[in-house]
């Protein structure tokens, strides 16, 4: 790749391509960027960062932009010599973390913008693909370049999802088998991940619905199948996501429940110990009396006898809870 | 039938027939199976086992499916060249373990493909019926037949439901009469099942309305009857899934009324035998002082009277117990 | 009513009539009954039990209804040459307990067949009221009939729903005065109720609705009001039914707070007795010691003042519990 | 006002005005009160109590109102020739307590009927007003009338859900100050309300919906914008409903931690108490053993030496406790 | 700015620009207010509280509002001849506390209509920015105004739930770290909070939305991106609300398992000191009785073994609890 001067806190990179040739540039200023412009070929421009407003200004001056859309690139305008749409993509997945970073993408007739929050994204194999012409990208137009981009981006979500599922399986077990309190902190992290992915989800349905229902001929209607291909998965995305909260709503019951039994068991054995030992020990208190004149006590069997009776209400008490189940 | 080389991790499967003449071929090699077919006759392809991509590759082309249909055989493409659908498939049911199998359709003018994922399905006794000529499955046409399949895999879900709901009324019986704590782990079990069977439903149902609304002409409108039966099965199917559900969550309320209730009854007997000995053992503890001036314990009746105190004060807690309605 | 030779398992009863003529049949074989259809007359033919197949399907044969509606009668066809559509009946009520019964009725230009799962029902005394000429019935069609049989249905569920209703203010009010612990499985049985009739009642809603928008022609347009106020008595059943649900998971609620109300009262008894008496029972105890020197033992008033202490210590306990509201 | 022969059960009250005239009857019979309808002028027909079907019928067969309509004053019939609804008003609210009644309507060119199930209204400052003619009643026609009933009852709502959003702040401070216990059937009866509420809100607003999209011309155009105000006003009461369940639900959320929180106080007195004094107990209770040979009971400091130990103890437990921050 | 004389309650404000003239008035008397109008140039009108009816009925008049507008001024109506609508305001933020404020607005061809019912508001800045023609707003018409104003309101709700996105992040590592039973009340708080704000933000977004499908000229077709960019901005922001609002649920969730593990552990030190202690107090109590026979008192080691019995059970007991995880 061409490398040029680097810009501190936003990097630009231009990726231009014909079935033909293929040009990469990154870090290049943006005026040089935008002097390399090729309207026969297929011209992305993908910007990480949106701190400089500047260059921000120079893209949407060139490409004639909306002033609206330039001041805040995150909300959902149509123009209508422009298709623009924003979606949340998940970044990085590290320890069990996810990070979102908005993404959004301007497709005109033979460009595509992508403005990225921060540095690095998922399409590092996804550059070499195009690169080194591997499967169809090069043989097609700006549209199916879309499509890639928000395919790879959508079948990150499903490696989530489908690590979501895995922890719930394997905090399930952790519960039956040796709960240790551990796994209350897990599954209300579940639930707030299955909520911000849900707020990342919606939107995203909602854009790829309006790529499918596009008219303005921005996409090719031979190519509306493949926006309406990753719609559906998002639809499948969303299922899999209610599934996930009612099941992690489930392991919540499950942990609560296992909580109770053991409570109940320390309470029984509480009660145990108190019902047998409470009333022995008020007999030997009987005979530890002082008064002169208590009989038993110069009775020779006396002391063996209190045993005896003690014995007893130990074997009565042990039937009691016996019966009642309690071990 | 004709028996032909068996391949490894993938069964072809070939039936024809017409009102006159049937014929069935199992693990014939692909390009065998797909030079077999005979466009006036009805042509079911079956593949168990999606392992072998070639094969679905090779029946793509010969049927010219389209790239994405044969790519990603689970979504929902509507082609305009034949009809496609996946549905999940209740696969065996062993032990109260529910299998499940996505199965995918294609339909043509004069034949059927069906996807399936795994070794093994439901319609061992259809196709019986299909080679002794039996109902009306040979007078009719290829759409006939994917009702007739539709229908069995629907039934299935009927037999597992009715079974769901016979557990429901089991562990309801186990609970109040007996419970051992184990209720809760087939609760959660039903829970899971619920869920998983509704996220199998919705599709199938969408399915479903998709064919009783299809205009292609691909199914008959004299059998689009048919499907719109199947369709209000699944949705009282999935009415029936609402009421367990809830019945489920009924469920959950007994199960842990009953652990309540145990709990206070072990609370009662704990606090009952306290408040009886802990005050009595405190008398006795009194006069098993050894200061030198008790005159209590000089007096004759002392001994009796500190009995009499006892019994008197049993009486009244007793009393107050039953008062209080704890036993 | 013509007496003929009666069928063991199966019911058929055929109700005739116009303004001039009425006529009664019960137990008719098939072929009598069939032959014995006046087309200038209302033809209402019952049958209670649906186990001999031979019957409905020689029904089915006479009025051509379509092999499907026969094979399956209680799914929503809706064929062109007469109207279909089941609901459920509420059967009977004893001692709290409902019973339901499938109804399906088949409703053609001057004949209704209603096809019941068990014998008897709710038409005994509307039965009465047609052949005594009662009301306009006898000068009606068809149609009005069937409104009839419905309004008879849908009014059974206003008594079923009243009686929850009174139910529930019985077990609200049982729970509050005195609790016994039965409660808990009225509720869960109402519950359940409520659970059933739902399930019951929105399909009863959708066949009005369809009944209400039909325009075949089965139905004059001067009584589609009637089956719009039917319509609307389902509707607002639908509602009560809601409101039901609400009350009686406040029961719950009610009842549980009950429950935990009594557990924390045993809980504080358990704590008076023992915080009173545990460090009195301490002190008794020191003095019970046997050490050589302990010169408290000397003191004359010794015995006396650790009564003084021990009086102290029970009333500023009691204050303590009094400052605390535990009695 | 013009006073007549009361009638037992039923009230029967006529108001006639236009622009000039005004006149009232109170307890007309009903065929005088018939005979009087001025056709140049707005009467106004109130029925308080239903009892007397003979009345209804009369006035049924006067406005030729539709049997099914006379029958069933309570339904939703929309006939023709005049205009019916009827809806739920707020009769008295006395103590917390609050009363229902039904009231119908009946709108015609130049009548309007009110059917009420009880005697007493909301209405008698209104009737004043039409005497006294102030405002613009007397100046407009029955469909004004209608509104400014309408009017009347809607606010009435109003002055309820502000007594509800106060008592629900009220229990809030009564729970977090000083709990009685109390709390709980209040909120139990405020969620009761509320559920009543909505279901006399819900038929409201469909009732008031169709008002406002009704082109029948029984109410002029250019007063529709009433209705329409109306009905924002119980689309805004439905709105304050849901807002208050849930400040409800909320309620109840603090009243169970406030019964959590003091439980948990009971058990950590009772945990400390025991903690601090069983250990004691048995300490002093080795010492009143009567061994012959305990070399401690000889030794001259073994009783101030069993002081200092246990007061160790005691300050290791409290401190143990301070650290655990259970008190 | 012109200052002219004060009015006690209501305070009256006069912005008048163009893009050459600016002029503002502060407390000027209705009846010179609206002398002062220009027909050629946007007139703000800006009226704080809604006491005066004179006054407000007196802009009726001038501007020809309907009568029934001016009466209920927070009511949704859509006059032909202006453009009506009311929306809540964020007024204050002080310590937490969020203050609403019924705002309504009036907009005509040149003229807009602001009603507040609170002294003060959020447009200090945005009236400087007017004053010395900063940004476009004097270069634009009225409805740019009114998107401005409407703007500033939303954005000021994004400040709010930041806020509230903040404080349920630090609740949850309070709780976590070291509870102090305080948040319980701080999110029985943040749930109230999200309860009124969804209260405002619902008819907010309705408000919106009726605005971008308005057709009536009172809005710029060029001016309508910049509502619907508002109005996707309140549909995230109601978006964030449920969000929010499922993690404040989560939060509950959180602390009461807090609670309820506190309890588990007071329960599980009163059972094992309990468990400990009641037995061998049980055991000394026996050598502490007076039989005249009992043989163990005699023999020289008799008090040695009872330590080592008592030993011995108090490892026994401890390994049973180890065992048993309790500690």
């Amino acid at each position: 790749m061409h490398k040029s001067a680097p810009a501190p806190n936003i990097i630009l990179e231009l990726i231009q391509y014909n079935e033909k040739d293929f040009a990469g540039y990154v870090n290049l200023g943006i005026d040089e960027l935008l002097a390399k412009q090729k309207p026969d070929q297929v011209n992305w421009v993908n910007l990480d960062g949106l701190s400089d407003t500047t260059i921000i200004n120079k893209i949407g001056e060139h490409y004639s932009l909306h002033s609206l859309l330039v001041e805040d690139i995150s909300k959902d305008q149509q123009p209508k010599d422009y298709l623009f749409f924003s979606l949340k993509m998940l970044y990085r997945i590290e320890k069990n973390v996810i990070d979102y970073e908005q993404i959004s993408f301007v497709l005109g007739k033979n460009f595509l913008i992508s403005f990225q929050e921060k540095e690095g994204d998922l399409f590092g194999s996804f550059r070499d693909r195009i690169r080194l012409d591997q499967g169809r990208v090069r043989k097609e137009k700006v549209d199916y370049l879309l499509y890639r981009l928000v395919d790879i981006i959508v079948d990150n979500y499903y490696t989530v999802l489908d690590s979501i599922g895995q922890q719930i399986e394997q905090i399930e077990d952790d519960i039956y088998k040796d709960s240790t309190g551990q796994e209350f902190r897990k599954i209300q992290r579940l639930k707030k991940e299955l909520i911000y992915l849900r707020k990342a989800l919606y939107p995203l349905r909602d854009a790829m619905s309006k790529l499918v229902k596009d008219d303005s001929g921005f996409i090719a209607s031979s190519n509306t199948r493949f926006f309406s291909d990753v719609y559906s998965h998002v639809a499948h995305l969303i299922d899999s996501l209610d599934t996930y909260k009612d099941l992690t709503s489930g392991l919540m019951d499950i942990y609560i429940n296992t909580l109770n039994t053991r409570m109940n068991e320390v309470m029984k054995v509480l009660t145990i110990i108190s019902t047998i030992f409470i009333p022995l020990t008020f007999i030997v208190g009987v005979y530890g009396m002082n008064f002169d004149f208590m009989p038993e006590l110069r009775w020779e069997l006396g002391y063996f006898g209190v045993w005896i009776v003690m014995l007893l209400m130990v074997i009565v008490m042990i039937r009691y809870f016996k019966y009642k189940k309690w071990f």
